[in-house]
């Protein structure tokens, strides 16, 4: 039988009329003005800035533990501008004479006992207590429940682990006396046709911290080992779980969870799972989890929502610069609702359906299918949220009977998390409730089937806000404006398989003799160097011929030939060889990637990572010498025309390190290339593999010969002599401190026949801190610590290698560190599932070895893993990864790099004492904060003096262009690499200014400053 | 009696009716489209890039002696785009194929001789022969006649008197035959009235190579010396002679001599001189010269005519900043000509009026006023030019009789000047005889009354573009965009009023001690040096508090401090302290221009632009640091707030040079502040008296204690040791090489304590080059070369210390070099009149004279010129004006830096090698090249590789902003002075990157990349 819902709208809009007859003069309570809550409501649907801050103070008042900090919160929050709290918030506060310090506490209690009242009034109880005696109300008023633990983000398996037996715990409190209540339609064992009484809802992420899109099997297993407990308990009381769906990338393997359990208790059918309508992918989605259900003959459950997460959705995928998954107009978002319910009751005999929404026109048009398809009564059922939509669910009970409330309990702490998304679903300006209650938009607008809704709004839509980045003109025609290029994207298996295919495909040419490249002439020479898998040393993954004295001078007479005639090609050709380059990194991106997780062992993200950022640099540089090679018009007065333009400075030194292989050398050379110079690239010898990948690419994009050359080499014998000589104008290196220091001392002597003052660009360590505030959203700073300081085993300039933590939240913090560090796996970065793999070679491991003896008699080990016996046996560049508590400003461990996996944790007594521990060293190369005070993001943004500073991020993981890189003091001489200054570095400004005025005649231009 | 022209305008406009229907059919031959000359006026004045190139054409082409070089010419002026030359100018060449060599040869011809037509067109003749021989047939057909010699721009002394024999040899030409002439209307000795037969124009500037504004009365006399010979001759002869007007900048010796001569002679009436109506001034010019004849009482005779020097009054003025002379509108020069016209024949008793114009409109007006006045016929006369607007020549001689036309004679080379500007006078679109003749314009316009022109054109006029260049926001709202300040026009009497007075009154002051300035407070040293005037070593400026190791270390320890606080004050408000020392050297400007005349001994015009430079640093870097200062938001991404901002270095130890003492000490220091370094500010011993005005300049402005501090001191004693400094962060020195590179050395080594990496901005010596090719304007490159050779006695980083001279024009070239270095006055600056004065001390006196030395050993002397003895007895540090030719590239005083007045003559076979000498030198820094060949500018941008490079203009002199300064090689590591990028290197770039995201919600901006 087929069903058109444009066919039935009459009878939907009939119905849907009825429906608001039936709730006439009802209001949601939290619209009701005459509260504190809808107050604020209004307030924040008016004033847009407001709700930004009142919404971000609902998240961090949890943490306000103090008077003081509630205080100067509330202060920082609302009066930064007049310092005057809005009087909508001192609502209920004693009214007389506010300013005083009695007065202002009075203040503060009323304003945290309102938002904690509003917050209450979406949560059914705090104790599972509590929520049993809500429940057993709701009941009597005759609603069936479903129950949901709130949980803050599962960092660790502490945490998992607490999360599972939350559940297990409300779970055994109704089992005390379920058995007492009565189906709410039919009086017996059942609520309705075969719905049970017990209804829980579990979010998979919750219940283990290590999921991650790339580690599909990894992460199912994780989360069916917390769940099934819940599950079998729950079977064992015969009620129902729902699988919640989350953000998208756990969509996959939150199927993929659902279809295990399902099968694995096939006799069992009350296990649902929830699609979300607000996805591009939810047709395909809901119609491939029937087709598996048709399939194995298992009778499923499905709920569907619109969805809950739209912004974080949009947002990730704008910064990513993904595809946007999400509907992007609401319409759309409400027809695949009615679509996807109508498909859902098309196959009523295999899948029950819970339609969960507010929408008044969306119920109508469920109900009315569901009459047009004969759907049996109980196969379907109505859910709304605890709470909200009052009249909604009062109006489905008077007509639908089968209403389900989806009952969160729980802390306030993520309590308050669940109440921004629950005003954010209140205030949103597409909002059904909003535009029904607050708006108080027309009924008929309210009921138009959206298909017609979508049509309007794309009629009267306003053209697209044009993309005002400036456009430059390139060698064919306009090129896009710069964006970074997206990150590998776990969730999709393409993506996951291609890193598995790459390597073993360069596997097989693993072991080859890799040539110097000197004027496009291979080179070979009898000096030698093995590059090793530091996973596995006795995989070779091939023999480097290394560059001596004469190879140097070679290579310099060849690149200063060439750099004649190649200052003179137009700055827009040259950057066309740039662009030729990324296209070839983009082609081979996997096998790029797969060469750094075998050679560095990177993982593969990471990997990805670098390969992306190499792109990057060679699209941002590319484009910043098309915009800097237009020579300037410097003033505007008639009879001259004066041109500011730039030339290359002559042949480069490029001296790269080997922790970003190829993103690092891939900039500096791109750089020095595009803006005229040619270049004598020296990798190092750890990535050399990776290095050579230069010259492939430069090859691929037909760059002229003696443009770029390559001569890996030991430094020992040819690191000076290259600084030295006199005919490098330039020298760009990125690595320790004490060699940049070096170079920077040798360069600035002159040497005989020396034309030009050699430039040096170095980039050095750091010993970047990241800073945890009281207020610090710890869900975020626990991760984020984590991933700076062990993300390729702490292996970048950019790694937090201290933690500085003010004192009152220290212990809750370090105990979540030390959790979720001990949650981790250890590893070959060839594994995706390990979070932490050796270090990038011997020497570094022994380096490290050093420094973490250093730490450990300096401080007290708070965490100290060793990775699984089965790898350090292969004699893998194996360190600990290991947290030193107790340190302080003068331990050398807070003061010398390390790079590798070793973090310090400091102790600061405020927030102003944790930026002077930051600033404590001579570096000052990157930094992070964790704080919600807006005044300490500014105090920091100001006084934590490094060249990249993250706030509420993690210090490492810096874009091209977005996050322009490079530091100062001892922790760089250059400017930011990816950054608009980056390439005046290589380049000499000149001026040529023509005296255009012959006999007393001038021509005048358009923009000549001339006479009216 | 007093009659209105406004009452008039009926009669006039039927006059000027009456005198086109005289002439109703006739055209001027210039337009006449059946000839060349007509065709190609047409072209032009439908093409302005065309008339732009035709009338440069005509420019250069005398200097084409060769038929490669016309060709090439040709080539490059007519056929860049497509290799065609417009169909225009090949007409009347042979019609069958061109573009061979052969046929390419007779084009040239054609082209050659259709342009020399054109040229005799407005020529009476090339001989003094072919001049009387015209003047003949001109009387014969009723016409008076005025002469006038062609002349290029005088140079030299030499070329001067040759102009004035030029006179002489045509009136005795005249001679000898004009006594047989008979009076036109008169049949007797005289014409007309009381007009001579005989009447010659001289251009004063013409007859004296040293004229200018500054020197008044040397200017005056310079011009008699050489006038009054041919006075006396006309007079012998009872001639008339009439002194010509010029530039603005000559009109006030002009008058003055004009007056000095009528006055010597004053029983001889027959004297006149030209008023120019396009000026402003025209009304007073006119009074004040008829109030002076009156107070005198003699007779005088005034020729008013429009002014044939709009356009380079205009430009001079837009590019000097000064208020425009001319005005701007052509209406309002016109309504001129008929109020002064009114004026002069109101007055025709003591004064004798010649009405030059083509304009029958003004014609009509000046008859219809003479004959309300009453103005005896004798008294006034009608001037036209000879060649120009026959029909108005014509239609006079009908009406007026008296009509006198204007006859250039002469060579072709100034011919061809002379061309042009009667080219661009018949092409412009406000041309009388343009509208008239060519446009057709309707009559009732071309008679209407100016002012009513002037009144529609006002009310027609479009609002005037809107100046778009960036407003940027200061302290105190919006700042004016960044303009030079203006040097000093010395046509107007205060300005050089101004500079004896500033002279005697700062001397009263001279020999005061000057204290250390560090941290607010003076500071008193034991060991001093004395500053002297090196005119007058016996004169002590002052007595310098000299700064040791413990001063500096107190100094970089103040600064060091104040640095803490500084680099935090917004950059606005640093910028705020830069205006107001601005202001303070606008205040003191003459105080400030008459030190450094004394103290380094600079000319005025040049003392006054170093503070003037001074000046502009500061407002330039104060609009940088605004422009710099707002933070950049990087990237767009939505949930992240990425801000891109810097922060001062450090402490800047500040090294300055002697010879632009306030600018250059200005420069560097300002732009260290204002980026937030704090400064330690070393001037050169030679001018710590100048630079003790930064002291005072930054006390006026407010500037915190410790910020600024000021520490001359010996180098052997304290440079080091400041450069060594762990504390010091940035070093900014101008100077010579040799202490540049070993700054840079020092500077590189890091010591105990030292927390940031020093950085060097070095802007060392030159070794420029001048090129002058083989279609030089010699009238320019000869000034041009003198001017950046000896100004300031070549003590500038920019001075020209290698003139290269393509081997054609070699001796051309050289010759009025030669010439004109002998014609130029040497001795005190204090005097301006002297061109070159001493080197600055007894030390540079000994270094210029080793170096004059081995110029002369490897060279052949051309010019040695010594200094007045009565200025070398005073032990005034002179050396010798200094010019040897044979100089190859490995000559040393082809490589070395002399730093005086030494030029080197070398000569190239051609442009290219011209190009490779100017490059064969380890600097790179200014270089300038006098050429008219479009290929060549082209080829000179490109490939002669100098920071700074000028075309067609000498190679110093560069102004903030419009020529960013500064070099590269052993020239310079800095960016450029006063250009976009030099703030840059006082400050680190910082990035502060926000996750804006918080629990899945990010407030969305304007400018997020967002979902539509």
């Amino acid at each position: 039988m087929s069903v058109e819902i444009s066919t039935l709208d009459p009878q939907v809009i009939e119905r849907g009329k009825q429906f608001f007859n039936s709730i006439t003069g009802e209001a949601p309570s939290v619209f009701n003005k005459g509260w504190w809550t809808g107050k604020v409501m209004d307030w924040a649907m008016q004033n847009e800035d407001f709700k930004v801050q009142m919404f971000r103070f609902v998240d961090v008042l949890p943490y306000l533990n103090t008077s003081e900090s509630l205080s100067r919160h509330i202060e920082e929050y609302f009066a930064a501008d007049d310092s005057n709290i809005p009087d909508v918030l001192k609502w209920g506060a004693t009214k007389t004479g506010f300013g005083g310090g009695l007065v202002a506490k009075v203040l503060n209690k009323t304003i945290r006992s309102n938002i904690e009242g509003m917050a209450r009034q979406f949560i059914i109880g705090q104790k599972s207590k509590e929520a049993v005696k809500g429940i057993r109300k709701l009941r009597k008023d005759g609603f069936a429940f479903v129950l949901d633990l709130l949980g803050e983000a599962t960092v660790s398996q502490e945490e998992a682990l607490a999360y599972r037996d939350g559940y297990l715990e409300v779970l055994d409190a109704i089992e005390k006396e379920y058995k007492k209540w009565d189906g709410l339609d039919t009086g017996g064992e059942l609520d309705w046709g075969h719905a049970p009484k017990i209804n829980v809802a579990v979010k998979p992420s919750a219940f283990y911290s290590q999921s991650k899109p790339v580690d599909l099997e990894g992460t199912v297993e994780g989360m069916i080992e917390s769940i099934e407990p819940i599950y079998k308990k729950v079977m064992s009381m015969g009620g129902f779980m729902c699988i919640d769906m989350e953000a998208l990338k756990y969509k996959e393997p939150t199927v993929e969870m659902y279809k295990r359990l399902r099968k694995k208790y096939s006799d069992y059918p009350h296990l649902g799972i929830v699609f979300q309508a607000y996805l591009k992918s939810v047709d395909d989605d809901v119609s491939s989890m029937i087709d598996w259900a048709k399939k194995e003959n298992l009778p499923i459950s499905i709920r569907l929502v619109k969805g809950a997460y739209w912004d974080y959705e949009t947002v990730i995928a704008k910064q990513n610069d993904w595809p946007v998954p999400v509907w992007t107009h609401k319409p759309e978002s409400d027809m695949a609702f009615e679509r996807v319910s109508k498909l859902i009751m098309e196959n009523h005999e295999i899948c029950h359906y819970a339609c969960a929404s507010h929408n008044i026109r969306s119920i109508a048009s469920v109900m009315e299918v569901a009459k047009a398809l004969n759907v049996p009564d109980e196969k379907y059922e109505f859910q709304v949220l605890y709470g909200m939509a009052e009249p909604v669910r009062k109006g489905l009970r008077n007509v639908a009977k089968r209403v389900r409330l989806y009952c969160p309990y729980g802390d306030l702490i993520p309590g308050m998390a669940y109440l921004v998304r629950r005003l954010l679903e209140n205030t949103a300006n597409e909002s059904f409730l909003k535009q029904t209650f607050a708006d108080e938009a027309d009924i008929s607008t309210l009921l138009e089937n959206p298909e017609l809704t979508y049509k309007k709004l794309l009629e009267s839509k306003p053209a697209p806000k044009a993309d005002n980045r400036v456009r430059l003109k390139g060698v064919d025609g306009e090129l896009e404006p710069f964006n970074n290029f997206p990150p590998s994207d776990f969730t999709i298996k393409e993506e996951r398989d291609a890193f598995p295919e790459s390597m073993s495909k360069i596997r097989k040419d693993f072991g080859q003799r890799y040539p110097l490249y000197i004027g496009g002439q291979e080179i070979i020479t009898d000096d030698t160097l093995d590059s090793y898998n530091p996973a596995d040393p006795s995989e070779i993954i091939g023999t480097v011929c290394q560059a001596g004295v004469a190879e140097v001078d070679k290579a310099v007479a060849v690149a200063k030939d060439a750099y004649l005639d190649w200052r003179n090609v137009e700055p827009r050709e040259r950057a066309q060889y740039l662009l030729k380059a990324a296209q070839y990194c983009k082609d081979n991106i996997n096998d790029l990637s797969a060469m750094q997780v075998l050679e560095v062992g990177k993982q593969w993200d990471q990997a990805q990572g670098d390969v992306a950022e190499a792109i990057d640099f060679l699209e941002y540089y590319a484009r910043e010498m098309i915009r800097l090679g237009d020579p300037k018009r410097m003033g505007n007065s008639p009879g001259e025309y004066s041109q500011y333009f730039y030339q290359g400075k002559g042949v480069a030194a490029v001296i790269a390190p080997w922790n970003f292989p190829l993103a690092i050398s891939v900039g500096m050379v791109s750089a020095a290339i595009v803006s005229g110079c040619s270049v004598v690239y020296k990798p190092a010898g750890i990535s050399s593999a990776v290095g050579y990948g230069l010259v492939e690419m430069f090859k691929a994009a037909g760059l002229p010969d003696g443009v770029f050359n390559y001569t890996p080499g030991r430094g020992s014998v040819m690191g000076d002599h290259l600084v030295d000589h006199p005919d490098v104008s330039v020298i760009a290196f990125t690595g320790s401190m004490e060699v940049g220091l070096r170079i920077q001392e040798r360069a600035a002597k002159v040497h005989p026949g020396q034309q030009h003052c050699k430039k040096v660009i170095a980039e050095m360590g750091g010993k970047n801190g990241i800073i945890i505030d009281d207020d610090a959203d710890l869900d975020e700073a626990v991760l984020g610590v984590l991933y700076a300081a062990f993300g390729f085993q702490g292996q970048k300039c950019s790694a937090c290698s201290r933690v500085i933590v003010v004192d009152s939240i220290y212990d809750r913090f370090t105990h979540r560190l030390k959790e979720a560090a001990e949650s981790v796996k250890l590893g070959p970065a060839e594994d995706p599932s390990n979070y932490m793999g050796p270090v990038v070679d011997k020497a570094a491991c022994q380096n490290v070895l050093n420094y973490c003896k250093i730490a450990e008699e300096e401080g007290k080990v708070l965490v100290k893993r060793e990775a699984p016996l089965e790898y350090r046996e292969k004699s893998g560049c194996y360190t600990p990864m290991l947290i030193v508590e107790g340190i302080t400003r003068d331990h050398r461990i807070a003061q010398e790099e390390v790079f590798g996996p070793v973090l310090s944790v400091m102790r600061a007594k405020d927030f102003k004492e944790a930026i002077d521990i930051a600033n404590s060293t001579r570096f000052a190369l990157t930094g992070a904060v964790y704080s919600r005070s807006p005044k300490h993001l500014d105090l920091a943004t100001r006084e934590f003096r490094v060249g990249n500073l993250y706030l509420n991020k993690p210090s490492v993981g810096a874009l091209v262009e977005r996050h322009a890189f490079g530091g100062f003091k001892m922790s760089g001489v250059g400017s930011k690499a990816g950054g608009p200054d980056y390439l005046l570095q290589f380049m000499d400004p000149r001026l040529v200014c023509e005296n255009t005025m012959r006999r007393g005649f001038a021509p005048i231009s358009e923009d000549d400053d001339w006479v009216a």
